[in-house]
């Protein structure tokens, strides 16, 4: 059968991005600083290799054959795996890769001092190179599989995913969040819980919440690092997270996002294992996961009615301040983890005000892409629309504007929009799982995560590749993409 | 230039070489327990993927086209290294390297629980057939370069060595060490130092040690592992310990010893980086850094006057009996450093008896390659050496005998007798050293070790493979491999 070479072949790729995706963990965990270098020449070798296989004349031979053989729905989802993967390696000459590749490296090494001392005159050519580097790979895969150029960018992140079924997702959010801002934060409070949390009893809280929810510890593992992260593979995952003494909220949260990331990775389907179709979805639906578990789950009360004595367990016993008893009860945590503000970082944005920052995001990449927009126009165009968006002026305040994320200096222009559109898939997956599981909240209050979990590793985790976002919402919930489940929820926790 | 494709065809493999190097370090140090499989099948898709590279059909034609150039010492040092890799590669049947990885992985299994339970007639038919396969292969690799079976292993190991230079060395060392054992064992006093010793003490304990005497942690790291190492690469060089809190020594020398390793690991030619030529030399070159650490340095009474103070901040402070501040002091360190004493396991051996234990194993694994000795005869053979050598029975305890070390049952056969040639060039270089350098031991004894370190790096080090043992001990001490040294050296320590 000509599907086992194919299989073969893209068993023999999947073990080299085992070893790709192990080395970058150990890159951002473990490594010392001095081992860069060295690093990035055995980091870019084994990308030239996995490149090489997946580019392998040979491999559309294959596909054309393999389709006339009996295979079975994984198999065929498979091969159209295989396939889009080919294409992509085909259509981008290898001149252009490598000169992204040098583009974006330099560029996003020299981002981390411009933005550090606000210095936008320095960063903007390079910026301007590898945007225009950017739109000839647009260009080179949009005539390959007939798309719009941003579509072929977004569908390296989110296969199938196109500008036309994001816009009447980010139209409605747009029209409705600005106004909704305004009445969250009128209800939200200004409270904190006085520290400090000494960085060992947090890791201990994380690491019992990671089990409670059923991260398997025999198959992974809880690190640090600059940022937190869910790397490594399906049977070794490995989540980051950074420890800040004064708010272990931070931390802990971060923790379950991670989780929620790694439930899913350790819940592929073993049987495809290193094959295309057994990897996880797009970067929206790995994002809904992540934010199910902490925005719907973990911020929620039902869960925080559970999490709150273990908190206290952890970090109580000495006494900060007058709170006494409630100092870490379930309502004050609640308050805390629901806070709304205004405010320039994406990152540290809450659920109501992220979307906008995407969205922001989302309008100054398309309309680079499609020329619409000059690389020196962005300045301006960020200020705009954060004054329009949120009220806040970025006039000359790169640091904290245009320069804050490294995406678009690292040459990932459509990678953004798939955060708002996970936020959204969220809402709608949790909805269809309360809908299926009796008493799903006072489960989650009792700290018995398993029909939830079980539910998405049944619905979601062990489907891999084989649907796109849209598909498998429809299948699961009935249908595609919308933002009603995500503006109810919004609703519900944030005006009522 | 030919020659440009084969260094770019050894680049290649350099890199998934180091990438092998550093998942194995993962695999000891960070993985977790159930993740074993999966890391598995990436480490032998890994493999098999430089085993292809090292025996592209091409690189033959390259070698030859590339003699015909004017290359430099080191270029033509290269091609010597590429050729040998080839040979090996390219002698052994496809089908013997899958038998032999599936037997060894079987057999290193059982043997974990079959040591375990001392149950020798479970492993016995196990590693017959490891045995067996392992014979075929030096039996491959000896027709491919016309010498014995068991020199092909030991070039394996240590590049050039052959059983005839082994065997003046080893039949000297017979002749004398177990009668000195007897008189220095007379003179060996059993002390104690009483603990606990806490684990974050002695860590810190070993980091600063290593630091003094020259370890780089802007490129590499200390870690725990279940037995120490050293991995990772020339520009990330991981060491590994494990600590008792009963007896620092244990962890401390361990420390120093792998120190010894990585400082030949970091000291290798940048220049020549992923390069055969750039790689270290042979086993026995390896372990005569190590020894010469750990042995010849630092359980000298130079070292351990250097030390005891800092070994007494890290660990004094509470008393413990009525040692007072003598309790940490050099001369008590020196007593406990340089124990002699009869006992069944090579790897806590001291250095008088450790000879023997490794001259055992060489006898035995000889003969079972010549086919004097068969499996099922190992134990008795064992027990009647460990009488002669050391006036200790193993009959029946299989644990503490035949089956204490994991090598033969991994098919390391020829691995042994590098230890023990190390220890020997360990002495030979020390001599060498303290005859190039004005007042060594009171350079030691004040804490300055570049003297010897850039010594090791200009004479050793920086040459990387470009030599066999022999060879270099011939441009650096003018003599090849010899006794006299390591003699004189157990004498002055252990009977004067």
């Amino acid at each position: 059968m000509t599907y086992a070479r194919l299989h073969e072949s893209a068993r023999k790729l999947g073990e080299l991005n085992n070893a790709l995706a192990m080395l970058m963990w150990d890159e951002a965990v473990m490594m010392p600083a001095g081992s860069g270098n060295g690093r990035g020449e055995t980091l870019a070798t084994l990308a030239g290799m996995a490149h090489d296989l997946s580019s392998d004349p040979s491999i559309e031979d294959w596909i054309d054959a393999s389709l006339n053989e009996s295979l079975d729905a994984w198999q065929r989802a498979n091969v159209d795996q295989i396939r889009r993967a080919y294409i992509a390696a085909k259509a981008v000459p290898k001149d252009l890769v490598v000169a992204i590749s040098k583009a974006t490296s330099k560029t996003e090494q020299c981002w981390r001092t411009a933005r550090a001392e606000n210095d936008w005159r320095t960063i903007e050519p390079l910026l301007e190179e590898v945007v225009g580097l950017t739109i000839q790979r647009a260009d080179a895969l949009a005539q390959m599989s007939n798309v719009t150029p941003y579509d072929a960018l977004l569908d390296e992140y989110e296969p199938g995913l196109k500008q036309s079924s994001i816009d009447p997702v980010f139209d409605d959010l747009a029209s409705f969040l600005p106004a909704f801002v305004d009445d969250a934060i009128a209800r939200s409070s200004e409270i904190a819980i006085p520290g400090p949390f000494p960085v060992a009893a947090q890791e201990r809280l994380g690491r019992e919440l990671m089990s409670a929810v059923g991260f398997d510890f025999e198959r992974g593992r809880l690190d640090v690092s600059h940022h937190p992260f869910c790397g490594g593979i399906a049977d070794d995952t490995r989540i980051t997270t950074r420890y800040n003494e004064d708010d272990f909220l931070e931390s802990m949260f971060a923790v379950l996002h991670e989780t929620g990331h790694a439930l899913y990775q350790q819940g592929l389907p073993d049987a495809w294992r290193g094959q295309p179709v057994g990897a996880a979805g797009g970067m929206a639906l790995h994002e809904s996961q992540s934010l199910l578990m902490e925005m719907q789950v973990c911020r929620g009360d039902d869960f925080l009615r559970f999490a709150a004595p273990i908190v206290s367990r952890a970090l109580g016993g000495d006494s900060h301040g007058d709170l006494g008893a409630d100092r870490l009860g379930a309502d004050r945590l609640g308050a805390m983890a629901r806070r709304v503000r205004r405010g320039f970082i994406r990152v540290d944005a809450d659920e109501v005000t992220y979307p906008l920052h995407v969205i922001l995001r989302y309008q100054l990449e398309t309309a680079l892409l499609s020329g619409d927009l000059q690389v020196g126009d962005i300045p301006t165009a960020w200020h705009d629309k954060m004054v329009d968006f949120l009220g806040l002026s970025t006039e000359g305040n790169f640091h904290d504007g245009c320069m804050q994320d490294v995406h678009w200096f690292a040459g990932l222009i459509g990678y953004f929009p798939t955060y708002t559109l996970g936020a959204v898939a969220a809402a709608q997956l949790f909805a269809a799982a309360r809908a299926a599981i009796d008493g799903l909240g006072q489960r989650i209050g009792d700290g018995d995560f398993e029909p939830l979990v079980g539910w998405l590793r049944d619905n979601v985790h062990s489907e891999g590749r084989r649907f796109t976002t849209n598909e498998l919402l429809e299948r699961v919930t009935g249908r595609p993409l919308e933002t009603k489940d995500f503006r109810a929820h919004l609703e519900a926790r944030y005006l009522s």
